[in-house]
């Protein structure tokens, strides 16, 4: 009566019979953890320091570097690796390309890391400039999520601009758990962006962000329609430079463009393009 | 002077004066690391290769889901045992039906998995439809916040109509500080459910979902009255099949019910009922 | 053509460059992982048994503490000395005064432990009282993320208020993380404080919050002005006793005051005082 | 000039000419650490409780049991594999009978376990009665390494009569290491043996021992050829029942039998057959 | 055909019937991966810094010594309670004295640690001393395995005074396995002792061993008898001061006494008395 | 009563008095744990795949080496650091020249290991070609301690001559305690040896071993004299080509010389030298 075996067959039949998001039969898609870690090594050489628990000096810097750029060249090449076969043919499967090819974005995004590194410390830059409370850049590179959430998604927009599917979506969605900031890795957004507390921030797939712009917890940048065969068209605002978006605002739609240096008040919703310069705000009670 | 031993000392005198909270003393609650172990284990035997670091093949399935099934079977009875004698009298603990009661509740949610594929499958196809940017099924289950928040909410759900407490709620919470989806495991959702981005919703404990709902981030689905006498009462809104309730809409109140195929626009507060195919939004900058 | 040295020279070279955010070279600041272990150390010393995998009886919970409050001193001093040496001059540095003024905030944050555990006693009560859907304390202390982040935030306050940069906030962003609950350090809060599902919440440094204050998920308690040089002066709301604020109200100002016992309905906007008594609503679609 | 490129060049053409030990090429061998891992598994289900550092109840038992001969029959049947397919052909190689054959022989072993628990009894109670130091079976059980090396033997041994290779000779020389006693799988040991201190303990492939024989410390059951080409012949003696072997003797030769019930002294040189209840002993200062 | 339950039945059906090795009924035996744990931290407040992989100072030094202590009262005599429960009746198993009891052997221990100390520090300079191949006390405390088996002895030989079975057997044969110096814990060794090498080297229960003794490799103190009601008697050798014991010696029987300031050579074969001063040689090749 | 504050100070009177043996002071010591897991990197190097629990292909084995060659050399060159330092004086101490010294043995180290691989291999080769049982290199590699014992001596040896105290001490009690052979790190052993079952071989400091040469379990190849002021010279045998020496026998002194070819029966005791071709048994019973 305890017997447990009846049960494994009937979950076994199960999933025989709903293909397609058993992962163990045809072929194998990225590993959600092996992401993640290598995630971590990527950081790790964006901000030596930022994670690990050991103290770095310049004698031993240049073999912990060395020993990160490995690791992360040979893992993050295995779970793209996956993605990549995961959308081409079987010819190509069977090719020896698709390792060279996926190994070619890994390199080419390590050097991509000497800019990815200027881009995040204009980021930290932006937050110590916009938040009276922040005392130091290590203290904003340290604990502010909108800076971690930016770094992130630089990693997976420049994964994403090459083409490679599954694996940056992973990353966003990392950070998004820890930082309650959605930024699809498609999203384009420029140097010293700001994003204060953060929790409940959306930016979608199609947005064009400029420079110093600043956003609060709680805005949206999204679609106006979710129909599947707009998949292919701007679907998100874009947003010029020196643009602040205070907390709670919503600003929808792939034509909409909110000009260079406005004020977006918060809890406001806006579905079309903004003049620069502009001020919108929500009457107060 | 540095002695730590009457500062030990104190701390234990502070253990002893405010009983209740103190988890040292008469009864064991179920543990949130344990909970949170066996709901990964879940997880893995519903969605086999979602969270796993190596490869599954057909040869080894058999014996992975052997494995799994034994060790859910064990450490979730365990915990469950925590909860229900904690809620029992002494007389009910002493006896030996607790582990037996406790184990069938476990082996009733074992029987259940096929029938949560069947859902999960559903809400994925529900993400991938609703969403233009999504482009898998795999990329669905893989990096979805919204598919895994339901996963767990219906492994929750299940115990929760076993009259378990705690441990579903240690479920519900682990995956909220997750995905920032907070929904109560006493909430009823039918199939094809899709929550996007998600940060911010609130689904209580008295709703009732239909079919085919769409939800968006910051929704919150919650009571008019937090009077404490109302606890048996349904609080919370019934949202009917095929409607869609967008970013930061607020809908409250038990007798509340949005009609089969309304659409509730973002930003809204409804507290009252709403009638089939509606179509409620704010105005619009 | 696979070579990773030169890549490895340019990194270098880029943190050589970038000074001040590369942690390699002349200070250490605080460890992130450890700043969060030993967190989770005093949380288990507050309530004992919340975290932890095993079970706590009498005979051994004297060894378990003494054994948590030394690790605790040597861990947490370690990184407070790096926050405190980071601000502090050089003479300052090479003199030994700096151990044992690290040391001394930790032996009197241990001091300060008993009170902590009194506070969490009070805010758990309050959830208790103020959710239909809560059952017990217990259920409380294990699954709500409100009573979670404000005993982080306790102690991160306490900190803070010893002059300790850094340390405070990465507690902080760690349980905003957990949570989707942001309460910057310097925030004073009352007794009986409730966060109901909290995601969303933004609390900020200059904050003044009463005794026994209801606040719903998307709350802020922000300032309208966030220019620099105002960092000195109290920027963000005071919250009287017995306030209700429901999910989504924005309340921002340091001058602007919520008179005792007010109710702040959901989705408002408020930046001028409110009278005691005072019940502010939205209108209702 | 700190360059570890050209070095890293260099060991992998050394990994290209010395082929062979090269383990990255053609084939898979079996994996140290998994061999090792399912090992105490197989221990644990001999004598449960002995390695675990968790209390066993009887609730429990049989999901603790259930998950650990599924872990035990995926692991070991991969290693098997790997270790099966190294000597068959590349036609066996490409059929699906490698996979299935390898599990059988593990479900065999699995079959075997009571058996081999009874004759890890006899051992035990052998030592018990044999060792005056000894005061109980559990302590025997969990602490002399003459127990644990004839109850890893015994494993290893029946791997090697199906033919395995490589596998068990990981396991009895994990188990050399553990304890000093070297015993290869192909001896064949009778029941109620016991091995006391046994470092330096060293009993040959074709070893045959029958009941009730006590062996110490530094004991040799060697061979007196070492020709390859003898490799087929039995090589090594063979010790009847109820026979004692002192420590540091040494005896040697295929065709030397050791009568009944025969004592063998201490720093012996034996390599001619003996009697039945023969005592050979050396002269003493 | 691949069904595990009832192969999961018939261990079962095992395990029921021999009971006595079967861990997983009526009382709970010393875990051997606890008691071994609690060693390290024991040989770590010896020796502090001799296994561990940080640095540390004079200002952490209290603390981690706290936390050790702490640590090491509370695991070993958890493990000692079950030990002594085992060994004594109902009704001395019911009362609460168990504990306590157990708690002052623990107590008594760490009173002795500075005494410990100072003998494995003899130990040390004994090894300096008598071998040209050691470099310093740090050498020889970092790397031989004679001083560590002997620190371990001092150790368990005290647990073992007390009273306590399996948990001083538990650790001699830990480091058995370690070293390949097996020394029962009834042994009673004086300061100043050094041991070679060590491999093979046997010391029985009841053996006398004076100060400033070295033993090499291979030395057996052992009995001429194993009868079972000897086990009361003294079975093993007497070593008085200075003497020296070289490699494959053996000395066996409870009333041999080697008279102080002896040399032993090399394998010679001992069981009688000698008097002092003596030197006793095997002739030589 | 209970207090362990009083047993703290004590204990930390003991390391102020005990100077010499406690780490916690002027100067740091290499970390055995430290030392022991990059001895698992080279070991991984020389034979890849040997202990690790993935599978290598060649498109990753490039980046696999290159991460361990980093993390070799930053951490072994931490190591034998602390080692230089202890032995120099504080004026060297301070000088950078102690790190670069430190890490060209370390680079000097690496450049070895093709040669270090080339060894091995005909270790295994001549275990493959002495043993009857053994059937493949694969095998010997994978499972015989003799292999592994020789493996690490090569690297400690190299490190040996080039002056670095402790740490090659350190990695040859490491594979003593796995394997029961002790090399110190001083002897010199040519190519092509074999050390079968090995438990209980002592090879001193000053022993030069030619090529060609099997040694079995329990030989000894010592010193006859201890005396501390021969330290410097030549105090253990020379063992030229092509000798085998069986179980047990001993061979002691810095003149003695067994000649070229000759064989060493088990159990023999040696002190002089021994001409080519020499056939040295003891008499047998």
């Amino acid at each position: 009566m305890r017997s447990l075996d009846t049960r494994i067959d009937r979950i076994l039949e199960s999933y025989s019979n709903l293909g397609g998001i058993n992962l163990a039969d045809s072929h194998n898609f990225p590993n959600r953890a092996s992401v993640i870690a290598v995630l971590t090594d990527i950081e790790n050489v964006i901000f030596p320091g930022i994670r690990e628990d050991f103290v770095l000096d310049t004698d031993t810097l240049r073999f912990v570097t060395g020993e990160r750029l490995h690791r992360i060249v040979r893992n993050l090449t295995n779970e793209v690796l996956k993605a990549i076969k995961y959308i081409c043919t079987k010819e190509q499967r069977d090719g020896t390309g698709c390792y060279k090819y996926s190994e070619q974005i890994i390199l080419a995004l390590i050097d991509e890391i000497p800019e990815l590194r200027r881009l995040s410390c204009t980021d930290a830059n932006a937050a110590l400039e916009g938040d009276p409370a922040a005392r130091s850049t290590e203290e904003v590179i340290l604990s502010y999520p909108g800076v971690e959430a930016l770094m992130v998604h630089r990693v997976a927009h420049f994964l994403h601009t090459k083409g490679v599917p599954i694996v940056p979506r992973i990353m966003s969605e990392y950070v998004h758990g820890r930082t309650g900031i959605d930024i699809h890795p498609g999203a384009t957004i420029g140097e010293e962006c700001f994003i204060d507390h953060g929790t409940g921030v959306v930016i979608g797939e199609t947005c064009v962000i400029g420079r110093h712009v600043k956003i609060y917890q709680g805005v949206t940048l999204g679609a106006l329609s979710v129909k599947k065969d707009y998949a292919d068209r701007k679907r998100h605002p874009t947003i010029e430079d020196n643009v602040t978006i205070y907390a709670g605002a919503t600003i929808l739609g792939g034509k909409t463009v909110i000009g260079e240096g406005s004020i977006i008040g918060g809890n406001t919703w806006i579905t079309a393009s903004v003049a620069p310069k502009s001020k919108i705000y929500n009457c107060v009670v």
